[in-house]
């Protein structure tokens, strides 16, 4: 079959019109059929929301969106379809009569894939002339941003159309798994379904508030669910001595009344092997330091990320991080800083997701550590919340740097900073950037910093208690050789 | 109580390890009374793993680290400590008899938590002659980067030592959760064990391997709980009608058999009603569609703090990007280009998180979109993967930058590019950024660029394909005006 370029949504709901706007994005056209009364609507505010993650999610070039287009009738929707995505309401009767109507208006080879949440497909697909190539591809909301989808076939799918389906997923940026029995509610759900039916019980039985449930999982399990599932996350707890240990160890835990819902499975010799091998291979030789060192980065990353929106376990650090500054500012002993020579005030190692493709600290990355000990140049000369409070700050106008050596992930980096100049409004200053244990100069930054109003939005004279820290620094640097770059430009090429 | 500084950790394995970690690094003194052989090691070893982990968690200046000491008694460790942290094996009488020995010799306020995942506190407290000080302090592994912990008092504890225990976990880092009431497993293992359990059903059955479960949660709702808690996701999923719709909506399927794992609640109108207005108070009056945008936000930045270390779903998002690369890259048009005039080549949107305290672009990322805009530079002189497999690239020597105007997040850009020069190994080059619908000019860029053989790490000729498409473009743009600030460095100040 050839490249699909044109698919039809029948249902513009929550998960339908995630589908439609993933499917937009991903350059493909695609016809919508929705009787209910403003559902186009809802599709354009769900595109819309998608447009904007797509936005933020991705630099690479997204492929020009695909048309959209509304239709009267389903047999208008589906006639010229290569790809069917069904997500109507989760009733057996209706899906299987839609999907018989799309069965008979869609071109025979045409892919029809059902969104339910748990019916079987066997029982989906029974009326249908063509029913091999119907199946479940069952997301997760938002469609346009969670990559996982289930496939999952009915007694008469085959495996072609089955593939088919995984590739076409897999081309609009999604993680297909493809099941290997039918099932109801295929693999997630069960598990959603389980800790679904004791938070429940937690909230009926007054244990918890649904925040608080909440709570217990997004601060902690559920950080590393991002990234690992509980299998994997087992068998690092189990340490070296690995997943047969942690069976050991945590199998009589099964018995205990740890949760409401019982009918636990017996953990026999056979069921502990089958685990501790399909746990190996999943590990794929990789060793549980090496592991917890992969899981401590994701994390590390994750929380970072969750910063940046005030979130969950970001927000924790983010407050954590306010106090630790706190706890140092209360703590700066300007005493022991030389100001008469340049001033190490900002030291940083290279994270390793400052690499390029050219394995070595990203450009912009350069910059972001001058700017950090610019920062901290300001912290030391007295710049706090307090006077940014009032309304002033300093802004950068203008950089110079030069990189001089490749600098690799990990590598330690101080920063030395020269005043150059000072006037009313201004301070131009130099940083150097070495290495922190060689001492190899690896990139010099020279900045003009401009004394700003931020109300007003322009410059202005530099105020207490700036001025009395700058001042006593500057006459105490003026007298300090000039490196015989600084000022300098970047030269013409004369080729 | 005054400021904790002194603490003992009893048992030091994978998680009275974490917490000895966390403790250190937050500058608290930790005595360790463990009795196994090669206690020491493991503890050495974690703390290696937390030191690296630190580094990258947080810019923030951490305190000075606690001092490490090993004990030869249980009494020695604990007979200075302010706060006790009990990690020994997961058996009642063990635990008993450690925290009566800890009761014994510890002074009389000290505080002392136990790690158990899910022993009483009742019971564990039974024969102590301060049990009013005695808790469960239950936390997550990686303990020194999980800020869940579990606060759970038993029937003599104080509301007094629960709130020092909480006020001292915040103070290191953490978010403690205090719960209403005893119960076995308190309220994160409940769920954990119910998603445990459902999971050993699934491979039980046959259904999946340790590897499908994992994937089933990891690249779809495990991203979620990163951030939201099943509470608010189906929240979310409720749509504008809300929580109650959704109870209503999907109530049915806790009677289906979508999980092995039943004794489900009654669905009664007061559950219902419970935790409706539970959940509109955990809204805090936002709604759903910010609570989507915040969603949206969150998962996008996780996955790609996710794509930094090829895990999970950020693998997915990378492989993704990888494919929209090459097709993007099989459909450039030169022919749309008059490079005779600066080169629009590349475009972005300021994110939300390029924004600094000031409410500005930062600094570091006006370079990270000029850098960008260098790449695709260099992708359209023809710099590819291939080009790249023959260690052959080219990097950024030296930079200029003007900031003119601030920008604000979420404000497009756009950035044209022209040739200021040209010799066998370099290429001058000047960005000028725009605001991308206004026109204004925000920021200027110049830079030298070195042509480079990476594996020798030197610098050498430029080779075919890029001479074929530079040269033709230096010729046509030779005689385009030079802005006069080209070439130019920082001035003096003369104040």
């Amino acid at each position: 079959m050839s490249k699909i370029t044109k698919a039809a949504a029948i249902g513009g709901g929550v998960i339908g019109g995630g589908w439609i706007a993933r499917l937009i994005l991903n350059g493909i056209d695609v016809k919508v059929f929705d009787p209910a009364p403003g559902a186009d609507r809802k599709v354009g505010e769900m595109l819309a929301n998608a447009e904007r993650a797509y936005g933020k999610l991705t630099p690479a070039p997204l492929p020009k969106p695909g048309k959209l287009e509304y239709t009267e009738t389903l047999e208008e929707a589906v006639k010229d379809a290569q790809f069917i995505q069904e997500s109507a309401p989760e009733r057996m009767e209706l899906k299987q009569s839609i999907l018989n109507e799309i069965d008979k208006y869609a071109p025979a080879d045409a892919l029809v894939c059902s969104s339910t949440s748990g019916l079987m497909p066997t029982e989906l697909q029974k009326g249908m002339n063509h029913p091999e190539r119907m199946m479940v591809g069952h997301p997760f909301n938002p469609v346009y941003l969670l990559p996982l989808v289930e496939i999952c076939g009915g007694e008469k799918t085959s495996d072609d159309a089955k593939q088919r389906a995984a590739d076409f997923y897999e081309y609009i940026g999604m993680k297909p798994l493809v099941l290997r029995k039918e099932i109801d509610a295929f693999i997630a759900d069960r598990i959603l379904e389980a800790y679904w039916r004791e938070a429940l019980w937690l909230v009926n039985d007054g244990v918890a508030t649904v925040e608080e449930v909440d709570d217990a999982i997004r601060y902690g399990a559920g950080l590393r669910w991002s990234m690992m599932g509980t299998f994997q996350v087992y068998r690092i707890a189990g340490g070296e001595a690995g997943m047969r240990h942690f069976m050991s160890q945590f199998g009589p835990a099964l018995k205990w009344p740890w949760t409401k819902l019982m009918d636990v499975p017996e953990l026999t010799d056979e069921l502990i092997d089958t685990i501790a091998e399909q746990s190996d291979e999943q590990a794929k030789g990789v060793s549980i330091r090496d592991m917890e060192r992969q899981r401590d980065d994701g994390l590390v990353s994750v929380m970072q990320a969750l910063k940046t929106h005030d979130l969950a376990a970001g927000d924790v650090l983010k407050g954590y991080e306010n106090s630790l500054y706190a706890r140092a500012h209360s703590h700066v002993d300007d005493s022991k800083h030389d100001i008469s020579k340049p001033l190490t005030l900002h030291t940083a190692s290279v994270r390793p997701d400052w690499v390029d493709y050219n394995g070595h600290m990203t450009e912009h990355r350069y910059l972001q550590v001058f700017g950090d000990a610019t920062d901290a140049f300001l912290r030391f000369i007295g710049m706090d919340q307090d006077y940014l409070a009032r309304d002033r700050s300093v802004y950068t106008v203008e950089s110079h740097i030069r990189h001089l050596q490749e600098v690799a992930a990990e590598q330690p980096l101080s920063v030395a900073t020269q005043v150059l100049g000072l006037d009313e409004k201004r301070i131009r200053i130099l940083h150097v950037m070495s290495h922190g244990e060689t001492g190899d100069v690896l990139a010099t930054s020279e900045h003009m910093l401009m004394h700003v109003d931020t109300a007003a939005g322009r410059a202005c004279p530099l105020e207490a208690p700036l001025t009395d820290k700058v001042h006593p620094l500057w006459e105490a640097q003026r007298n300090l050789e000039k490196p015989d770059f600084a000022g300098r430009g970047i030269r013409e090429l004369t080729a």
